[in-house]
């Protein structure tokens, strides 16, 4: 077993010296904070992950939750997980002071998440559930919603889960059938199944708290006919008792990875006696679920992103440990009776460490820069700021879930590499984190629906403002790095790479313009990979700038040797992934649309 | 669970239309064979395979073998596998007629094995292995040997392993240390641990032979010093009973995937009486494991294109049956009322499919061509011939091995994909396949070891010779393919990428030429990768020039659409994976040299 799950160090740069969270203290919102309190909840829930989360990544991947008559098992440690967790404050952390939060923000809510993540992704899926599914109640949910359900689901004594998708209807959320049947007493009575639940039912929390998408008898079809209802597992009666509320566990889901965190189907109202609540107003219910997707998103590529750091640390361990074969001489020959070299000498073992540490890294940084925005944008009242700020959001959103999903696992199979045949064996942990990850790239939108909402709504949004003003703070960064020599040249390249993304731009909307939806979307996949690669390339160049001013200063928060791994980094960034960037262009460019169907292009 | 493995079709038109297996049958060696006696045993395998094999995969992966009080259990159908695999003459059909052997040319081998690799990976590891042993035992054993151990091999009554990897020696195999010492009784003692022993050990066979590299005492350091030895798991006595022969097992390795393929770790010796027949000469042992290392290099290609064929029938009929969303309507709306169409419909799941497509059915057809060589290799008494294909094979085997491992994790990855969530879960097969594939990167030299053979090896090799002939064979394909008008771009296209082969070559050899091999193979992985897609671009000009021809003839054997299917996947391949060698080439070109560690380059 790996020891270090995460580097520390790294998290805290990117937090305070990258992305500058004391920028955010200046806003009422958060002015409680210092960059002093802030370290010290990053400290205390590193201490949580050691001690409560890491010890049980491989027991709970080897004792899965599992269903028996009716019910769902799982490791104890989730209960010990959310009563902490509730009792640490961990969940309501973000939440204004009236429901007992901090108002911390989210940028150092998700830095302290990755920690959690990276000890163990089994675990902090529970609270996080919990938060996102309080949150729709805080948001738009009555007082009487608020006061019978918020205190005790960010207590972490009741489970919150979202209830979106159904047998039928996967990725289309328009297809849901789940019916709401008003009744004169004030409730609905819920009827359908759901399935893919994630923490739906489980033995160590007294209630579970489902926000379920339903139909309203008579709404409009489509996206616009649907509504949002909180149904508990238990209804809470007047005097503080439960009653069952007729929500059944049909089965749960056995799955390749992430084996501790339950995934159930459930069956609502099989006795017709399954009350819901409705939340805000009848068909506004995906609206609702989607001003709060972003959140959930970014959570999906962190978790990714962490998953992916600590299969990185666990092949760095490995690398620097394990002797193996030796390096080349000068005459192409290697001497046997040379001692073995430790295998991180070998430059294709670096070379697979250094690719895991730029996607880590580079999407690490992206999820806090799309966290910042988040507070930005919830924190300021300045109308402008905020306008800017949630463009931003909107266009990066998709690639901050997106990028750390699928680089990630190209990340973990190269840890897996790494280790050769052990890798492949369940002794060592990088084949349970390869297992982990596969599920980031479906969770909260496929990798093709976010490829979709990247390229057909947040590119084109107010005639391509989000991507013009991507372009304004990617210059900034040009212009920043061209100040030092050193840098000169990969801040040409990032330019270069602008004007390659503008190109692809026009050709595609030259589809759009013409009506042809289905050309100008069949390769939104590719351009997510595209954009991705020069979104990361600025990341990159931002903290290679930073590091090489630090480095000229003579700054001693971190040591000159860790200043220049991020360098050699960004260097790795600019010579073997931002090239991408033209072989996606030509395809994009190439007008053979074998991908759309024709009578020619059947499949066998 | 799906209920197809394979597309035969395909198989059959790659054997007989592409590969013209019907060449071969003018050698000798080959001559009692026709393309109908093929034909039939490709029938024949298929039909053991639909119910000997395919039935158990799940079966298999859910109920592991495992270690116990020194043995280790698998699944009773390894037993039934391995003793129909040896009635049927499937283990001995490649062998001389003085072995009871069929001659079959290891291109049909080769395919029916991939049939038996499609319908259930976990099995056809037995019998190969039990071959490969055999193979050095009849290409470079005594007599004595040859009579004592191959008859009860090549009948599947006996297991055949092969012990290389060492626990401190993995992809170093000059750095084994495990002992052969001389007696004067003819056999050696043999004393040593080896790890990562493919059916090392299990109850179902009466025996099992280990073909073991060990040291005699003296021996010079290094690859020189080895040598090979056949070590019974129980010694044959005079009267045909056994004698424990001091082999121990000592643990076995539970893995993420092939989990039914029982993997051990041996002991050899621990009481002083193993006994070890020397195979040839003294240190010449890696040099046998060598000369047969062609053959299993490329059944590790077949075996993982066969999972990544699997898997793409696997997704393909998901995607034909699942409905879900709607087209996208030339006003770029989507109508609720309308029926959900087939996922199929949609140009990014095409887009997937026919990723897998290119990568399944363009690795196959490497594998089948680099087979073809090695059967002209070994049936030619014309020199030349033999030198030119055997310089091919050399440069190909490589490729052969790792395309398909690597591309294949790619392809398995994207069929999990089309699942949905579906795709995460043990209900269905595609997450197996996922599982099962990653081990094929790591077989018989990991992806670095075999780019920096292809690299540093096989294209420098008299010259580079072997590169020559491969541009002269890629513009046969070119040049035919220049007589269909549809066909001319993409013909040009494959020119203009032998054109960045060279110049990419040209560039690495100024490095190796000033004794820099460092630099020189640094980057060997990508250029792996580079050459791949050129090959696999040939393999799929090849196809679809093949297919225009028989349209244009109006040929039956396959329908239209079938021949369709062939071209678009070549324009696909064309639009989407050839493009990759741009990047790929200005990132060898590239002269950044951050994977060679220096005083910067420390890595955190």
């Amino acid at each position: 077993m790996a020891n270090k799950y995460i580097d520390i160090n790294t998290l805290k740069y990117q937090l305070f010296d990258i992305h500058n969270i004391k920028d955010l203290l200046k806003y009422e919102r958060f002015s409680d904070h210092s960059e002093e309190s802030i370290d010290m909840y990053i400290n205390a829930v590193k201490e949580f992950s050691d001690r409560e989360l890491f010890p049980f990544i491989k027991e709970m991947d080897e004792t899965p939750a599992y269903y028996k008559n009716g019910e769902v098992f799982v490791h104890k440690q989730v209960g010990e997980f959310m009563r902490k967790s509730g009792e640490m404050g961990l969940i309501s952390a973000i939440f204004d002071y009236e429901f007992e939060g901090m108002q911390l923000p989210i940028t150092a809510h998700n830095a302290a998440t990755f920690i959690q993540d990276a000890a163990n992704n089994h675990l902090p899926g529970y609270a996080g559930l919990t938060l996102g599914s309080t949150e729709l109640i805080t948001h738009f949910g009555s007082k009487e919603l608020k006061d019978t359900y918020v205190p005790n689901m960010l207590a972490g004594k009741w489970q919150g889960t979202m209830c979106l998708t159904e047998p039928q209807a996967g990725s289309s959320l328009s297809d849901i059938t789940t019916k709401a049947t008003p009744t004169n007493t004030g409730f609905y009575k819920i009827s359908g199944q759901k399935i893919f639940i994630s923490g739906g039912d489980y033995q160590y929390v007294e209630n579970i708290i489902h926000l379920v998408l339903a139909r309203v008898a008579g709404a409009p079809k489509g996206t616009k006919g649907i509504s949002l209802f909180v149904v508990p597992k238990k209804r809470i009666n007047s005097d503080g008792t439960f009653t069952n509320n007729d929500v059944q566990t049909v089965a749960d889901f056995q799955k390749m990875g992430q084996r501790g965190y339950c995934t159930t189907h459930l069956g609502f109202g099989d006795t017709d006696d399954c009350h819901g609540y409705l939340v805000g107003e009848e068909n506004k219910g995906l609206k609702y679920m989607f001003l709060l997707m972003n959140n959930a998103r970014i959570g999906v590529g962190r978790g990714a992103v962490a998953i992916a750091m600590a299969a990185y640390q666990a092949s760095l361990e490995y690398a620097q440990e394990r002797p193996q074969g030796r390096k080349l001489s000068n005459a192409g020959k290697k001497d046997p009776n040379e001692e073995q070299c430790f295998i991180i000498e070998h430059p294709d073992v670096r070379r697979m460490l250094l690719l895991q540490k730029s996607i880590v890294e580079g999407g690490l940084s992206l999820v806090l820069l799309t966290s910042k925005y988040q507070d930005i944008v919830s924190a300021t009242s300045d109308k402008e700021e905020k306008e800017k700020y949630n463009l931003l959001l909107e266009l990066l959103t998709p690639i901050a879930k997106t990028y750390p999903s699928e680089a990630g696992i190209v990340s973990v199979n190269n840890a897996v590499q790494i280790l050769g045949g052990y890798g492949f064996c369940t002794d060592f942990i990088v084949q349970q984190y390869l297992r982990d990850i596969r599920i980031f790239a479906l969770y909260e939108g496929t990798t093709g629906i976010q490829s979709l909402d990247l390229l057909g709504r947040k590119t084109t949004m107010q005639n391509g403002k989000a991507i013009e003003l991507l372009a304004v703070e990617i210059m900034k960064t040009i212009k920043n790095a061209s100040k030092f020599e050193e840098l000169t040249l990969y801040a040409t390249n990032l330019g270069g790479s602008l004007q390659s993304v503008q190109k692809v731009i026009n050709h595609l909307m030259t589809f759009a313009k013409k009506g042809q939806f289905e050309k100008f979307l069949a390769d939104a996949n590719l351009f997510m990979e595209l954009l991705s690669h020069v979104v990361i390339s600025w990341q990159w160049l931002e903290m290679a700038s930073h590091s090489i001013d630090a480095i000229n200063k003579k700054e001693n928060s971190y040591s000159i040797d860790f200043h220049y791994s991020k360098i050699e980094t960004m260097k790795f960034y600019f010579k073997y992934e931002l090239p991408k960037i033209k072989s996606l262009a030509e395809s994009i460019l190439n007008d053979d649309l074998v991908t759309i169907k024709t009578e020619k292009t059947l499949l066998f």
